[in-house]
This record gives C-alpha cells, sequence and structure tokens, in this order.
C-alpha cells in the first residue's frame, strides 16, 4: 500500500503545482502569460486526473476494498476521498477536462476585465461554456434527485437540492421578520465613520495585529493583495491569505484578513502526521467556512473583540478616529441593511445573497438557461429578497469570483458554514468561556478547542463524523437561528418589540 | 507525430509548473514551506523525467529517426534535445533523481543561511551531497575524455575540458598582463561617489528607466527582488528577472537588472510559432551569457548608454550626485582592479573569477575531493590569479547560487557568453552604427539584429550553427582578445605604452 500512497502523493504534488500557478496569476503575474498559463495548468490538471483514474489507482482501490477495515485512519480517508474521485469522474474524458480547465484558466481573467468595465457581454460566452462544461460533467457522472445534486456533493458530501430547499426555506421565514424588526427598529447604528479613508498603509498594519492576535504562523503562510480575497494552501507548511485594500472602506479588509484567517488557521493546525498528502486541508467547504465564520463572525465580529484590539487599533488609526468608541466599532460592525455585495454583506442578511446564487444555480444545472437573462434574473431576485437593484452588473451579476473559478455547487457552502459555526459556539460554550477568553486576548484557547475537534483532521473525518463525535448529533440549523435572533435582539435592542 | 508532440508539451508543463515553485521560493515565500515544497519539487521532477525516458518517448524518438530529414525545423530540434535527454539520462533512475531534486531544493536555503552567516559548515554536508550525486550521475550516463565534459555539454553542446583548458589559458595569457599595464597606468578612474547611498525606491526607479530604455515588454515579464539575481521564463510570454538591491552600491543593481533583462530579451524574442514547447527558450547557456553580456558590458557599460541615459538618470539621482558627469559614470562602470566578487567583478577581471571556479568543479568531478579543502582551495586559487585573500568563506566559496542550484558546468558558460558577444558585435558592427544606436537611445534596432539573428531561434539551432550562419565561422575567442584590448586601452590611455 505504499505504492499507492507514492500515487496520491504525486496527485497532490501535481494539484499543488496548479494552485502556485493559480496564485501567482491572482497576485500580480504579467498579463501577457495568461493564455500560456491557462494551457499549462490544463496539462497539469490532465496529467493528474489520468494519474486519479488510471488503471493502477483502480488496482489499488479494489485491493484496499478487500480489505479496508484492516487500515488505518489516513488509508481509509485516502481510499474514501480517491475512490469518490475515480467513481464520479472515470467517465469525463481527459480531453473534455483538461479544455474545461484551461477555459476555467481563461475566465479568471476575463471576468476581472468585465467586473472592472461593467460589461457581462465580455464575460458571458465563457460562462454559457462553463455552464455547459458542468451540465455535461454532470450527466457523465450520474445523479440522484436533481443534477445540481453531484455539484453540491462535491463541496458538501451529502448534501441535496431537497435538504438544502428546506434548509434556505428555514432561514428565510426566520430571517426576514427578524430583519424587518431590525429595520423598523428605533435603535440607530451610527456608521457614518467607517468611510472615513484609512491609507493602504495603515490598513497594512491592521492586517498585521489581526494576524497575530488570531494567531496565524507567518512563518507558514503569508499575505498578498489580489482581486478578490482567498486562502489557499500548498500543505499545512504554506497556507498563504489574500485581501484587497479600499481606502474608504477599511472594515471590509479587515473582516477579509479575519475571514481568511480563519481558513488558514483550520489548515496550519491539521496534525503533522498526514502533512504533504491530500488529506491535510479541510474536509468539506461547509466546515472550512464554518471556520472562517467563526473567527469572522463570532470572533471577530464580537463586543469583546473590539474591546480587546481597540487601544492598538485607535494606535494605527490615529486621531481621525479619535472620537469612536468600543461600542461604536461594535454596533458598525454589525449593522443589518440589505445591500448589494455579497462580500459586505452583514450576518443576518448574508444567507439571502446566498439563497439568490443558490437558487440560480439549481436553475442553471436544471434547466436549459439563455445565458443572456442571468443579469436579469439576478437583479430580480435581489428586488425580491433585498428589496434592492442593483444599479450595474458589476454589483450585480458579476460581482463574484466563483462561476470564473468554475466554482459551481459552493456557494451554499456559506450558509451551512454558519450554521455549523453557531452549533459549534454552543458546544465550545458549555467547555469554556468563549467571550471571556476573546476579551482577554485569549484566542489562542478558542483555536485550541477548534483544533482538538476540527482542524487537526483535516479530511481524516467526514462533516458529520466530525460534528457528532462532539455531542453525537447531526447538523442542526436551529443553533444558526436562535445565534441570529439573540444577536439582533440585544444590538438592536428589540427585546420589548418581541 | 502529433502525439510526440503532445507529449513534449506535457513534460514543458510540467517543467514549468516547477520553474514557477522555484520563482515563489527565491522571491519571498514562507519558509516554513521549504521542506515540503522540496518534496513537491521532487515529485513533479520525477513526473517529468519519467516522461522523458519513457517508452512511449522511446517509440517516438525511434520512429522520427526513421524519416527525420523529412520533418520540419521545430520537429527536428524537438527530436535532437530529447534524444539527448533520452540517451543520456534512461540509465539514472527515476528514484535517485527525485532525491536529488529533493535535495537542490533544500540546498538553497542551507546555502543562504550559510552564505547569512558565514558558516561553511552549514551548506559542506549538503554540497558534499550534490557533488556525489553529479559524479555518480556521469558514471551512469558514461563520459568521453574528462568526466567534467558530460556536464560541460549539458550547458554548451560540445564543450570540453580540452578545448576549456586552451581557452583559458588563452584568457589567462592576455589578461593578466593587460591587467598588468592597467595597474600601473597612471590613469586616475574615480569611484568613490559610486557607494554614496541610493534610497531602494530610487534604485526602483532607475530599474524601470532601464527596462523601459531596454525595451523589456512588461506585460510578459516582471521585476522582483531576490537573494540572487536570476531571469526565468515560463514560455515567451512571462519572462521575469529579479535583482538585489544595496543602498550604497546602486550599480551593482544597475548592471544586474541590464543583465537580467539581456536575458530576458532573447526569451521573450522568440518566434511565436514555437511558443510553449520546449523549445522557446535558449539554446545553450554559453549563448544565452552571451545576450545578457552584450546587454550589460556592451551596451550598458559603454560611453553613448550613460550619454543617453544621463539626463533621465540624474533627475532620479537627484541633488546627491549633482557634481558626477558622464564620462565619471562611464569611467567608474568600468574600473579594472582585482576583486572579491565575480558578480561585481570587472568585464577584464571576469573570466579569472570563472577560471577559479572552472578548475574546481575540474577537481571535484574528476578526483576524490574532501569537501573541507574547498574553501582553502577557493582562496588560494584567489590569491593565484588576483593577488587577494577573501576574508571570509562568504566572499570566498559561499558566494555563488550555483552550487546550490545544482549548476554544475555552468560557469564557463559567462566567459563563452562574453567571447560570443563580442564575436557579434564585430558582425554587428559591418550592419549599423552599433554605438550610433546607443547614443540615439535606438537599442531597439540592436535587439532587432539580434532578434534575427538569435533570438527568434530559441532552441532551434544549435550554438555553432547560430553563429556559423552570421559570417561561416565558428567561435573564435580572438574578438574577445581584441575587444579587451581595444577597450581598456583606450579607458586607461595606454596607446604609448603598448
Amino acid at each position: 500500500m505504499e505504492e499507492f500512497k507514492k500515487l496520491t502523493e504525486r496527485i497532490n504534488a501535481l494539484s499543488v503545482a496548479n494552485s502556485m500557478l493559480h496564485w501567482d496569476m491572482a497576485t500580480g503575474a504579467p498579463k501577457g502569460g495568461n493564455a500560456s498559463r491557462a494551457k499549462f495548468m490544463g496539462l497539469i490538471a490532465a496529467e493528474s486526473f489520468s494519474l486519479m483514474i488510471s488503471d493502477e489507482m483502480k488496482g489499488y482501490l479494489e485491493e484496499l476494498e478487500k480489505n479496508l477495515g484492516e487500515q488505518n485512519d489516513e488509508m481509509k480517508a485516502l481510499y474514501r476521498e480517491f475512490k469518490k474521485v475515480y467513481e464520479s469522474n472515470k467517465k469525463i474524458p481527459a480531453y473534455e477536462m483538461q479544455k474545461y480547465n484551461e477555459l476555467t484558466a481563461n475566465a479568471q481573467q476575463l471576468w476581472e476585465e468585465a467586473k472592472e468595465s461593467n460589461n457581462y457581454s465580455l464575460f458571458a460566452p465563457t460562462l454559457n461554456e462553463l455552464i455547459q462544461y458542468n451540465k455535461r460533467f454532470i450527466e457523465y457522472r450520474g445523479y440522484e434527485g436533481h443534477p445540481y445534486n453531484t455539484l453540491l456533493n462535491d463541496y458538501e458530501p451529502g448534501m441535496t437540492v431537497e435538504k438544502l430547499d428546506e434548509f434556505f426555506s428555514k432561514m428565510k421565514s426566520t430571517i426576514v421578520p427578524l430583519l424587518k424588526k431590525v429595520t423598523e427598529s428605533k435603535k440607530h447604528i451610527d456608521t457614518s465613520f467607517i468611510n472615513r479613508p484609512v491609507t493602504k498603509e495603515k490598513q497594512e498594519k491592521i492586517s498585521a495585529l489581526l494576524m497575530r492576535k488570531l494567531g496565524y504562523d507567518l512563518n507558514r503562510g503569508m499575505l498578498k493583495e489580489s482581486a478578490h480575497p482567498f486562502t489557499i494552501g500548498f500543505g499545512r507548511n504554506d497556507v498563504r491569505i489574500t485581501t484587497n485594500y479600499h481606502e474608504d472602506q477599511f472594515l471590509s479588509s479587515f473582516f477579509s484578513v479575519i475571514h481568511e484567517t480563519g481558513h488558514a488557521l483550520y489548515e496550519q493546525n491539521v496534525m503533522e502526521e498526514i502533512e504533504n498528502t491530500v488529506l491535510d486541508s479541510g474536509i468539506s467547504m461547509g466546515i472550512h467556512e464554518s471556520q472562517s465564520r467563526f473567527y469572522e463572525n463570532i470572533i471577530g465580529r464580537s463586543y469583546e473583540f473590539w474591546q480587546n484590539i481597540y487601544e492598538e487599533i485607535m494606535d494605527i488609526l490615529g486621531d481621525d478616529f479619535k472620537d469612536i468608541t468600543i461600542k461604536q466599532f461594535y454596533e458598525a460592525s454589525n449593522e443589518a441593511k440589505a445591500s448589494l455585495i455579497r462580500t459586505e454583506a452583514d450576518e443576518l442578511t448574508y444567507s439571502l445573497h446566498i439563497m439568490i446564487r443558490y437558487e440560480i444555480e439549481k436553475y442553471m444545472m436544471g434547466e436549459e438557461i439563455d445565458i443572456n437573462e442571468l443579469p436579469r434574473i439576478w437583479n430580480e431576485k435581489v428586488n425580491e429578497y433585498l428589496s434592492l437593484i442593483p444599479s450595474s452588473d458589476t454589483e450585480g451579476v458579476l460581482q463574484d469570483v466563483h462561476w470564473s473559478a468554475g466554482l459551481y455547487g459552493y456557494f451554499p457552502s456559506y450558509s451551512l458554514g454558519n450554521a455549523y459555526a453557531a452549533q459549534l459556539l454552543t458546544y465550545m460554550e458549555k467547555d469554556m468561556d468563549v467571550f471571556g477568553a476573546i476579551a482577554d486576548g485569549k484566542v489562542s484557547d478558542i483555536t485550541k478547542w477548534l483544533t482538538e475537534h476540527i482542524h487537526k483532521y483535516g479530511s481524516l473525518k467526514t462533516p458529520s463524523e466530525l460534528i457528532r463525535q462532539i455531542n453525537g448529533e447531526e447538523l442542526n440549523a436551529d443553533y444558526y437561528v436562535e445565534y441570529l435572533i439573540k444577536k439582533y435582539t440585544k444590538i438592536y435592542e428589540l427585546n420589548c418589540e418581541q
């Protein structure tokens, strides 16, 4: 079985190589090389793909199947991951997969240009090709129930349209009335100061402060800038993050850095025993997002966190912010208000943004679509759920990087992540004083708890195994709903009205 | 034969991937990831290696051999390159090659640490391993005459110890008396101003000015910083360079940028027809160095170049340099004087530095060595040829990146490059007024000539084919010797003494 492990390491190295080409592209590579890079990435992905569906792989999987019970956890997890890839992909011709990967590598550049110039038609033909490839791949791979289920399952094992329809229906029935109360409440949150200019140099200092406070290991990671913040790992010893600075919205980068640091901590804290295997990153996008959201929302948007960093951040912000109190920072970080941009949305309305994308992806994958209709459909849904109308496609259908990166079925993970995070918070509070630790600058205690229950396992355990092992319970959206009600009732002083 | 071409493209993509990992490592990657990256690079190199020595490759090569005369230039060159690799490497076990690549990836870090802390013993065991691997590989690959010939041939097809012994003997018999005359001449060159501090910001502006003047396409390349300046290409559409700034030696980065831009122009100007193949970089290290040296020494160190950039560079340097004339910059750029550091050596003494390395490598590959003796041997040779004694290994045996990068047999290319460059200058002057073009800011005319005769061919033609096609002549060191005598006679006003 050493040979099987070696084969998986070769596949992992090829995947790291493509991640590096991607990182390079997104963080300042010369544009003239984009077309060539797309070709190189396509060839490397094909190389990896052909190993994953090789007869050699097939042989190892069959052999492992015979005595799987006797294998250790690492072997079992490797078997699970590669069996899944083998089963679902052996029917996709390597040639088509390569073309698709080339398309994806080019798409990001096109999307960036389309977004910058608010010109949907620049990106639409490529978007359509990406969607058609995904639909063809679903046909090759097969599906149960709705075709979209196959993609959902890629990011969250076991997830289906049926479960998500119910999940979002619960969110909708809770958030809409809660948002209504918030909107109608007499509480005024002062957000006027958050657009005061903060230079990039100061924001870079804030990023450094946050990464230090949260315990991000800069010997095994780094921060750079890119069009859209992201985290990328090259094994647990090199997990990098990006952000994007706007001088008149310093909280945008502030929370991006915390969010991405949450992702990065998950991967940096995977146990050493499985380093440099395909298992040394997160198990699912939902669990990954539960970590980024835990750091971003539960820690970063808490009163206690602002309390703890107040003096240091005031030193950086300087006189321009000397009139702002801890409470003002805290409340401004938690204003609930319908808005157009997902990445800038608050915790309360966030799930509505995800619903829009979920419904559009379900439509993309389930029906014959007219690509030119997407901007209109998008805008109608924004109007329906958020009572707003995007003034341009840049702040509408073009706002997210995901579709250009081939990430279809990914969006629901954000909401699942929020739900997992609230559930983990409830369990954690039984073991420790979570917000007391935050106030005392002991985020490391929280990270320790998360490492013990989540991070260290990497991909060894499935999402439901991870959650069940803590308290015997499965994913339960009620924790998140309760968390939101409690949080916003307090901030907006809704007690009397409830 | 489409399948053969496709196979070579897969190999090229893997090589690009490893180049990207290398670029990333050398330009600021977090150190914690070094060991893992070494492993990944080893696995990817092994992947590429196994394709290069595969039965599939063997089959294509045998088939091509049957009707090679009917193939186009690209196919012939691909055959030549892969036949060479196949023949010379099929005997090296993939496992050993992988270990060697892992060792190399780690070695650079160790060398940097050893150099920084002037601690040869930190690097010595790894250096010894690298040498032993190379000797074993030579045995596997076979050799004619001296074992070192096999490595020399990797960088300069057809080069041998026998030829180089003669080459360097000619250099030695010319340079030593010329250097003596220069040292004894009454001419005083003022270099006191070159150590005046120039901020990194100003030096970055100078880099930008130089890249623009020389016609480096920044849409298909970029400049970053690294411990040792280098050029790296990911196909002709993305050829990057690095430099290294020292506030008190602004001419160090000045000439590094010109040198690396020379390398980069060669690769950027390869014909489009062979882009993204293994043929779209230079044919040999000697020819590559002839281009970097042409830009650095013939263009960059000419009076006419300083004349052309004078006003713009004075705008950047500011008042601190307002007393310095064009002639002072020109003369200070051409001071000939024995020194310890190769990369800072002048044109006249440069070949003496190469001789030291050539002789040590010949010894490394030809005899049983004691690794702990290398610093002593190095210092003795420096004393013998340059009449100097290094005060530390940092400015002695540890100064160059090459051995840590596995580049054995590479050093002689620098001297061959100088010789080719002088030969090309002689031919070029028959077609155009070279120094007139430089004075007029028309370096593009020179680049056009070089593109037409050298750059555009990439690896399509061998070094000797390239040189012969211009004037029917082979490499001839006399041109370089004449060039040096002419240049230094003028600068040091040796006429009366000759």
